[in-house]
């Protein structure tokens, strides 16, 4: 069962202007193969279909809070879209044409790469990717085996970070780049997280793997703040327990998860 | 942003017996169509791409309120599809063969109807259709008018209704219909919830279009104890200040959420 | 079964200038989740799924009609995207290349979006939508229950209006321009019908509903002369006694066909 | 334009029973890659797409009005469909469930094939094939260059014949007996018309390709009647100016047509 | 550039009987997510893109050389899906209906659960899973990062052994059998060496993570001979200077490859 | 089983400058419904399921070794793909940022086509089309029917020269225009061979008609170079009794493969 905090994980700056090939960017960190429907999606259904969960609850315990994280991503990454893709300006809603309709307001959207976005949705998100095609059960790992499943995820958050820098790198408005500075903090941590998992069930120590990608997050503005405050070092359990981010109950290390 | 609460929204009585078929059935109301999924899909995005939440907030907090009910659905539903593909005595992860596997211990498997949720999933649940179709964006429907989404919201919750009925009246394990029963008790609120804002908008009595399909809920042995705890006439928050279902804070009526 | 009359329903103006981008908007509103495939597909296989024809004839009479109706507006939306796409001098088949081809005569087909629309179908329509997305069967409701589909329809002409207004305000040729204000008038018409259809049904006075969206047809130049013509007033049977658009046995009023 | 006659063009037996994987098989002649949905759509697209019309009118005019056969072809396919899939007695519209309900009335629903085919369809057809894929833009062939387009057509009806055999072969049931004896005698006008398009073009006598698959259309009982009225000769315009089958404008060869 | 050898990497024995489900079964080692043609895929494309050639020739040959082998993998597991599903006396090409064909003589593909393989490929092999599904791009992983490309791969080859061991234990015939006996001996070479390609560039020992998952290959018989040439010991690099089985360069370990 | 050589089958000039909407061009010879991957497919699905050897192997032969040009020919896309992609510099993997990446170094890829390309697999090729959709088992044709599936593929072969002219007449740079240029050239060798095999089973001359499109290679520059060499006129076995092209056994006319 989930519950619902009417407040996104971080605060977005508004965009400076809008930009539907900005927000059709962010759309790969949404529907792509590595975005965050794909880890909600693993995650989610992993912990469903989870066994043993007395003899594994810490793995499942550890699947089943990145999965409640995920949920608030998809919204961060989509409220990311949707701002870009409607500009500053943008707080109303659309019911049909206001003045003058007959010189084609809407020219400029004829030429957007992803001009379904604003024909179909008026530039909200949807589960698709920076070419419009759709996220699917292909993207969704769940074995049954709780090795395999673990190893997919830590390659998953490998390949999430390789792949919200690319998207850092292609973006100028701060709207975009709060959004990739963020999930990249975070990304370190799961795949950190994973990682421990896994050293707990093999033996072999895979946080020595880390950092792949090698990004140095210190150079990366966005993320200051973040790594200021510690989100790079805490796993949260998204338990109504708790409030986020003042009052989640903190976990500095994974050994609450009883990983370590 | 979410939490997550480690309860099922509702206790699943175990299979009688394992039944990969049943549990394709209850596949369709996961991905198909008129699916969990779906409507999870539906609400989810809608929810984050609305725009003017200050002057429509009573729209918006229904349908991002309705979104959290969903993804408990799509947790129920899951863990229906699992515990049928897996049969009553399965509580051990799959951890590769045990003892003697030169025999085709696995033969009926051959034979299921969604074979390739055993050879790659071990039963568990994916998005998607009792065919295994994937679910994917064609969907959802976030138009960006809120009158056009709501309305497409009040025929969704309509024809999940039709589907969930067919598939309860295909099934005869336990687990299978007590999933559809309590499914149909919450869909018919769901129903009436997207009528009245639709009659708050447009003047339009909606609610007297229900019920559709005429499903006499009261005829249905699975519905009558959640019929007698009043959970088709209540509209939950699933907000973090509450617990469900002994401490959710209850809306008798849809008043609580502005629609009346 | 089914007649073909060798004309379109309207007469199409000339695009001024070969516009690919242009031609691929109007593909939304050929292969989009709303557009008219998915009209035609939806009423199509409602129609030959129809049950209790004799008891409900009225309602198939109706869908059977509009389903004649919708593959003219196939033909009409495919022959705007191929006069786009291939500007307003293409008379000629594509028979391989004439005079000097090493110089890249096509070269600009290289930064088009829908690029695939040339290489592959030399500007030729084909059931996707703006971004390349194929139509396909999840865009088809036909549930056996004739409300429910009603419904869905009646949702589906509320959408599909809102989708062809975003394709005109983003248009400035004719041709795409004559197509967009063409859809809106006979697709108003579509809306009011299984309003009435529904109303006499359920004895919901849904067509109070209406207009949903709000577009005011008096404001856009192209939907005048359809409007003196009295189109958004008129469902026309498209049956093999009559011709169009001279000749066709008027229905002023939905009551033609038992529907009020 | 297309206008619609209330009739099927052939009268179909009953079914002697229910029979879901029947109408299953069925779907296959429908939606798949071989199936009518493709010849509608190649054709449908190939005509919208045809430029230099008075050059090449003969061919446009082949193509076209195969294009308005094909339509009755899907309406025929799609109704053995629904009447294998309901049975003998089902005549009634779905609207809900009647006397008791607790019983899993539909249980044997649960083990057929295309289970999703009852779950949202109520056993309609819709267009995938028979193991649900859908139809879509990739069974389209509209190249822009007229020889291409009628070489794939020539294959394309030569390769639909050899699948209409199969499905037939496997059918015992006489309404999916006769959909496919009717399909594969008006399958080999079509393939012979394209033929003779293409010798007249290139000069290559392609007709002394057929019959390619060599199917005795002599040894097939439903066959039969076809062949006796001559149905195997004549190539229809489907236009207005006619009726069907009985008062169609006859054309005993392809000539009429221009292509001898 | 690749060089075909007209002979299959091993030889199958051949079926027992005609079992078409259990050449679906097959199907899901070939196209489904874990299946050869993603191994193919992923190692194809991955060595196409190979940037940095000098630096990481190792790297670069080692995914080059086993997408070779990989395509006899496809070529392989294709070979057994046609053999089950025409049975042990299917020798002849399908040329059209010999003698009596009024008599529904392969009644019995209707009930199979690809039937489409039968009606559209009669029998032979395509890239979908065992329900049908096609195998597509979203199953190609390529990022540009060696490191996480080679993590990809190490999973994937963990999760095929674990898939393929599911298709071994529902399976009573040879033909299938062989086929998963041979590819679980060539999939733990394959998983070692991805693993010691990590561990040389990452110092992380990720050999010691394997077996995973714990596949006691001395219980299957279908392995034993290969056990017993030293199959799972040898990584061969499918260069035309060789030839295979009997004259393959053997690479006794990965060091040939410079991964040790 | 099939043997890899290290070298392309032609040398291809570096790009001049990184143009990822060529790249795009380029993939619709990879990935779309004409490409690569689809002759690839078709054949070597076609050779796997290929029966009655002995009595047909002429035409398995033919297939067979078309079938591994075809590799060397996804191959050479691909390769073409990447080097447009990242540029005529590009000779480095990335393993993530090197210096400052506050300033948004990769902002041009917001705007490229198949932006996807970039964030997801750094440029590299993937068997998608030039909009970016996947290419899929739709695009197999493999019948069962010999004379079927080579009349498909001589279509296939036909409408292949016609898209990759049209990819080659959008493009500018060397690298993509030499791509174009030698596939026309072994395209049309494909298109003859296929034809003669028809030819020899059905007696229709075939041959006549081709070439189809009308392309005149003489006037291609880049064809130039090949047709000196008698690449069109020749038909490789790529077996590995032979290595491409210096000492490939010739094959001067198709009479080696038993086709005349």
């Amino acid at each position: 069962m989930f519950l619902r905090v009417d407040i996104l994980q971080i605060d977005l700056p508004a965009p400076k202007r809008q930009d539907p090939n900005a927000a059709a960017a962010l759309q790969e960190l949404l529907g792509g193969k590595y975005g965050e429907m794909s880890t909600l999606g693993n995650y989610m259904f992993q912990s469903f279909n989870f066994r043993s969960k007395s003899k594994l609850r810490p793995f499942y315990s550890l699947v089943a809070a990145i999965t409640a994280e995920e949920l608030g991503h998809v919204e961060l990454v989509s409220n990311g879209v949707a701002m870009l893709a409607n500009g500053p300006d943008a707080d109303q809603d659309d019911q049909g044409p206001g003045g003058d309709i007959s010189g084609a307001p809407f020219e400029a959207m004829k030429d957007a790469r992803l001009a379904a976005a604003f024909y179909s949705h008026a530039g909200g998100a949807v589960p698709v990717n920076s070419n419009g095609q759709s996220w699917n059960a292909d993207m969704v790992t769940t074995t049954g085996n709780v090795v395999v499943d673990l190893l997919h995820n830590f390659h998953l958050e490998c390949g999430a970070r390789l792949h919200k820098l690319r998207v850092y790198e292609s973006l100028t408005d701060p709207t975009g780049r709060e959004v990739c500075g963020y999930l990249l903090v975070r990304g370190s941590v799961h795949a950190h997280a994973y990682a421990l998992a896994l050293k707990k069930i093999t033996g072999v120590d895979l946080d020595k793997f880390l950092p792949v990608p090698n990004i140095p997050l210190g150079n990366i503005p966005e993320c200051q703040k973040y790594l200021a405050e510690g989100s790079h070092r805490r796993l949260y359990t998204f338990s109504p327990a708790c409030s986020y981010p003042q009052v989640v109950r903190r976990i500095d290390s994974p050994t609450r998860l009883g990983l370590a």
